[in-house]
């Protein structure tokens, strides 16, 4: 089962005559036969309650400050039309029993709550923002993440790895970003990628006839489900973990960058698709950041002199989090270069930083 | 004054045990001082509210069918950390009472209600989005329209006629879509702008060395308001209504299409920027309908014979409004061939398509 939950604010210039807003109310409420139970605020303002038919619920608020609030809830299953009614009535009253003292109505879409199917994915700066899903394609826990694939009637399916949308079969651009805008020439060079379970990366790379492409993925079943479900964003290119010019590791990234890193193996781009720049912004905290610097050393390790390192960085907003990626950059064992650029990922919903790193 | 309101929602595999979950979270709300009332739900589970101080309003609702949801509403200006640390302690301790039976736990970033800057402006498809907007930088009523220019972190200042997303300064790639995508060479061509008052094809078209822009946009306030706030997309081309290659005209465009029907005017491109496809999908309805098929019209018939017609269509998801729309393209007194593309604007959330149309 699942709750649609409808909100209905008034904002107005000044506080609202409250005795006479609520008598106004009085009727709609008894005609629907909802039973009304008044809270003490203790000054907060005025506060009562409805109970209604097939487990409805309104909340009325009057604030002292020039606010009226409603919200009605109801099961996923209520009659919609009855539902709007009730709301289109409300709305009209309000309006005439506020006239004149009306800055602002808003009326959101409905929250759906504990729906199968949950179409809310905040961005990674905490905005809460609805997505056109319609249907769960694949959800799995691995022995490291949670991984769902969920369909987008505009995006496709999209991968969310325990809570975050890493790619969409609409997301081209953030598979380009992070190969660097097509500025780059990959004919005859080897390549690196940590991470890109989803192929997207892979599969763009391969048509561009390098030399030979490693991918190390730690996680099968990300491989398994992006195989099957995401082949918008890697076509074929999963269905062996063997091609003409490439090879994908399912392992670890660590042990085989040390393993590179001893043996003197090199490449000329190093692509990092692993996880984003963790959102907190205070190192001490976080053990990720150690993680992400250890990441970063071994990959310039085994960048050549002349080659370069992609990663994605954070959404545009968390301003703090990439200063401190940034100043991680300067305090690497060889020193490097950068330089960044916003892009549009068109299921972000937020402008996301992808960077380039090369030797000094 | 605001509203913070937020949402914690379990979903579970079988109906929970509601008396123990119900006593469970008791001391919690003791803790608080809340005072408690139970509701009759006639059947419909359990229902209870309890307020606080500050006017904090807890709401908690154990569903009959394997849901438990709870609602927090407390006043923008409450202590953050207190209320943060309630709905920790309610999320830790539903999860040690429910721990076996939970499904999912879906905790949203809080929906603030009635605040001065509205942050929420839905998508033509109907989804609740949030923006990063920070700030109200222009809000009049012209004689057409309410106009609002909102600050936005990440897309720049966003232009919002009338409740609808216009155009950002982030979106580019909605100008150079409108455009034609870069694909057309404007050099010595003629050309005519409808609506477009944000001056974004504008600023775009006249780098192009056309021989002539004609643009014709209603609104006068909508002309000041941008060139003052959205220089990042108009620059500094609405700084005068004319140009070495451009004129302004300050006018409803239908007597100016019609005027130019008459004396024989034709053009090399015309752009419509004018308001999007009606979201309604019942053309007897609506005369939005008859308008656009209007200006479709007329629009074709100052197009010369090799001439090309641009507009917005609609986001890509109102598949019935969009297939309506070409349905009127088949309609027009000139028999016409269209293509069309669908793009990512920024500041948009969704994806919107756009037309190519030219004469047959």
């Amino acid at each position: 089962m699942a709750l649609r939950h409808y909100t209905l604010d008034f904002n107005l210039s000044a506080p609202a005559d409250c005795p006479s807003t609520v008598r106004g109310l009085q009727s709609i409420f008894q005609e629907q036969e909802m039973t009304e139970t008044v809270h003490d605020t203790e000054g907060h303002g005025y506060l009562a309650t409805f109970i209604g038919k097939n487990g409805r619920l309104v909340i009325l608020r009057v604030h002292s400050q020039g606010l009226v609030t409603v919200d009605l809830q109801c099961c996923e299953g209520d009659n919609i039309a009855q539902i709007d009614n009730l709301l289109n009535a409300l709305e009209k009253k309000l309006k005439s029993l506020l006239h004149g003292n009306i800055r602002r109505v808003k009326r959101l879409p409905a929250l759906t709550r504990g729906a199968a199917v949950d179409r809310y994915w905040p961005t990674a700066d905490g905005r809460l923002v609805e997505y056109d899903i319609d249907r769960v394609v694949y959800d799995e826990d691995s022995a490291y993440q949670n991984i769902k694939i969920l369909h987008s009637q505009q995006f496709g399916n999209i991968l969310i790895l325990n809570g975050d949308v890493n790619l969409a079969e609409s997301d081209l651009p953030y598979t380009q970003a992070i190969m660097g805008r097509g500025k780059e020439n990959y004919t005859g060079k080897e390549v690196l990628i940590l991470g890109g379970g989803d192929g997207g990366i892979l599969a763009e790379a391969v048509k561009l006839k390098p030399k030979m492409i490693t991918m190390v993925e730690i996680d099968q079943m990300v491989i398994d489900g992006c195989r099957t479900h995401m082949r918008k964003a890697c076509g074929s290119v999963l269905d062996n973990l063997k091609g003409d010019c490439y090879q994908v590791l399912v392992e670890d990234c660590v042990p085989v960058l040390k393993k590179y890193v001893e043996e003197g193996k090199t490449f000329d781009y190093v692509i990092n698709d692993l996880t984003a720049v963790p959102i907190s912004t205070a190192p001490e905290e976080d053990s990720t950041w150690e993680f992400l610097q250890l990441i970063l050393d071994l990959s310039i390790k085994v960048l050549r002199p002349t080659g370069k390192y992609f990663t994605q960085g954070n959404c545009a907003n968390l301003t703090e989090a990439l200063a401190l990626y940034e100043e991680q950059l300067g305090r690497l064992s060889c020193p490097v270069d950068f330089s960044k650029e916003v892009v549009c990922v068109p299921s972000y919903m937020e402008l996301w930083v992808f960077y380039t790193v090369w030797k000094k």
